[in-house]
């Protein structure tokens, strides 16, 4: 029997825990299975766990330990940030900017923020997807007391110059915060370098287990715990801390730590290589997001005259995993908001697909993709009218 | 070398991950890593698990699966249930009836809710720890909209008529929800024959992992996502699933299932013989919470004229873990909400341990702490200057 080729391009949605880390996790499931919040050997041993694995998300991001507040998922990062920071600041003003293509766990959130007496501004992007500085300088008042701007799109890969807003919201003396749920663990993130108050970043998104996440708040900078009730986290955060996979976050931050600059390298080369090969054999196809600026992981294209949905499956039964956008929305059947502020044509957005590669993907997989991708297009627009159209119209050319 | 007899009676803290639970949980880490939400095999896989767990977590407590929103944490649920309630009902009043001896989860989010205004009333329990139905009845206003009342106390371990309780919120059209976190897998938990519309429970106080819990909502009944951002937990909670975590309660549930008449009836005479031993060795001591309607693994008793935090270090030499009272403020040093609440003296409560039994606990294990408890008191009592006073004045009697 032929074994079909598994290939797994769907890094973005979720990445599988490495061995160290799960190997780093199992003591604490059953042996070292104590609470953190008790006094005796069982809870000390959680408790040490925890910190050192503190210590090791701390060192990945340029911070220090006390600075990260250990929370369930990247939304919940986001949700705390959001809501924490301007529930807690809202005696200086109500007013909040962010970009308009964060992901949905900060727009919801600004929402349910401006329902409750917020005002948020929403700026937009340019066709690459990168925020302006000067907009968001000029998006700033007396009354605003906070900027969320994520560090990369994690549909398109879009990289936004966070050092310079993160030196304008510091001379405006604004609260800065940024979504690294995409960045951390792929590209260095430091959250001096970067200039900002607070960062979130979610451990499933680079090797780590679900489940554990962290929002890093600067040292003085007041945030409202959301979730009340318990000693935890220092008052931040109630609920029984998730010590494996917390342990198991800061094996994957310490591994990031140390292998950030070869990811980098092994996968914008494996990438381009990607690119290349579709471009070749597909015509009508948009690369979405910066060229260059781009996370090196990170393939967004659109093509014309085909929907995303029928290449997803079609793509399955040969053994590919690939979405058509955010795990977090797909299956909503929306045209996506980074698409739509981008603007991208919602009839190409719908032919959408998001190829996020891993450090499991060698260069034969890639190569197995652009085999396989061109005929499925090819099959899909034949059905189409539009496709037919769009033939018949060239031809008179 | 001799090997010290290692005895955890603290099970009311937190629960070892079973081996079944955990060998459930395994290939959700590496092989079957995907994330729910995609539409290719290896997110289906995952949302299957995912499903999977449900159904398993719906059965335990006799719920529809989509009656159950799978949360982190205990606190999260019992945050979730009372905010998400509230802010979903508050258009028909916002008065909120809760019991004084609740989970600072409950409490700690009640006095939020205030801050926003909210009202609440806080029923108080009589000297065993049990609310009278009858208060709770008269504390109903026309502007009472939900009722939180939990199953069973984590500390005293006694049982409340929540039965009693539900026949009059749902006379009285008024919500009810109970935090079932200490009794979930120890004793029969059925949300029809508890009359309850939402329920409390969490994985790893029953054999389950860390970060896997859920809130129960009975259909029908809207409550507002405190997690906002993603499709997840139809559209309730967002935030990527805890896949393996999930797995994980999920099995958890499938084994409470099966074996919650066994455990009832292994530990209750465990606990009967732990508590009858001490009582015949150490004078002065007060047991705690109801004689008979009370959780069968839990014993929490009061020692006069010793301190419960030296008790536990001197246990922890001798390799007993023990906690004082809850985990979630074990390091606070105040005297326990619950036992103030039953009356008992500040002097008294501050010699109170929480012994808290399990499956791994065997005979031998339960007389090695009768043992080596009495004398560390009695070592513990002969430095203190009121214990010496009392003797004193017994003499002359």
């Amino acid at each position: 029997m032929l074994i079909m080729r598994k290939v797994y391009l769907d890094h973005a949605a979720t990445t599988p825990v490495h061995p160290k880390v799960l190997e780093a996790m199992l003591p604490y499931f059953t042996t070292a299975f104590g609470n953190p919040s008790n006094l005796h050997d069982v809870g000390r041993e959680a408790k040490n766990a925890v910190e050192e694995a503190r210590a090791k998300t701390a060192l990945l991001i340029g911070s220090k330990p006390e600075e990260i507040i250990f929370t369930a998922s990247g939304a919940e990062s986001n949700n705390f940030a959001l809501k924490g920071l301007a529930q807690a600041n809202s005696q200086k003003g109500k007013h909040i900017i962010v970009s308009q293509i964060e992901h949905f766990s900060i727009l919801h959130t600004a929402k349910g923020l401006e329902k409750a007496g917020f005002t948020v501004t929403y700026v937009p992007t340019d066709k690459q997807g990168i925020v302006d500085p000067h907009d968001v300088a000029k998006a700033i008042t007396k009354e605003t007391i906070l900027v969320s701007i994520m560090h990369a799109n994690n549909e398109i890969g879009t990289i936004e110059p966070i050092e310079e807003i993160g030196k304008i919201t510091k001379e405006k003396g604004v609260l800065f915060h940024t979504d690294a749920v995409a960045t951390t663990g792929w590209i260095p993130v430091n959250v001096q370098a970067l200039g900002v108050d607070a960062l979130s970043l979610s451990g499933h998104q680079f090797y780590g287990p679900k489940g554990a996440a962290a929002l890093y708040v600067r040292k003085g900078v007041r945030i409202k715990p959301q979730l009340e009730g318990g000693i935890q986290e220092d008052g931040r955060r109630a609920g029984t801390e998730n010590v494996p996979a917390l342990v198991g976050l800061g094996k994957a931050a310490e591994l990031a730590a140390a292998e950030i600059p070869n990811r980098m390298s092994y996968l914008a080369p494996l990438r381009d290589r990607l690119q290349k090969g579709l471009m070749e054999k597909i015509d009508h196809m948009v690369i979405n997001g910066h060229p260059t600026q781009r996370l090196p992981h990170n393939l967004n294209v659109s093509m014309w005259f085909v929907e995303g949905e029928s290449m997803l499956l079609f793509l399955n039964m040969e053994g590919i995993s690939i979405s058509s956008g955010s795990a977090c929305t797909s299956r909503s059947l929306k045209s996506s908001h980074v698409l739509t502020c981008i603007g991208t044509d919602a009839a190409v957005a719908n032919g959408t697909l998001l190829l996020s590669l891993g450090m499991g993907n060698s260069a034969e997989d890639i190569d197995y993709v652009i085999e396989k991708l061109p005929p499925i297009v090819q099959r899909l627009r034949e059905m189409s009218p539009l496709y037919e159209d769009m033939l018949k119209k060239e031809k008179v050319k």
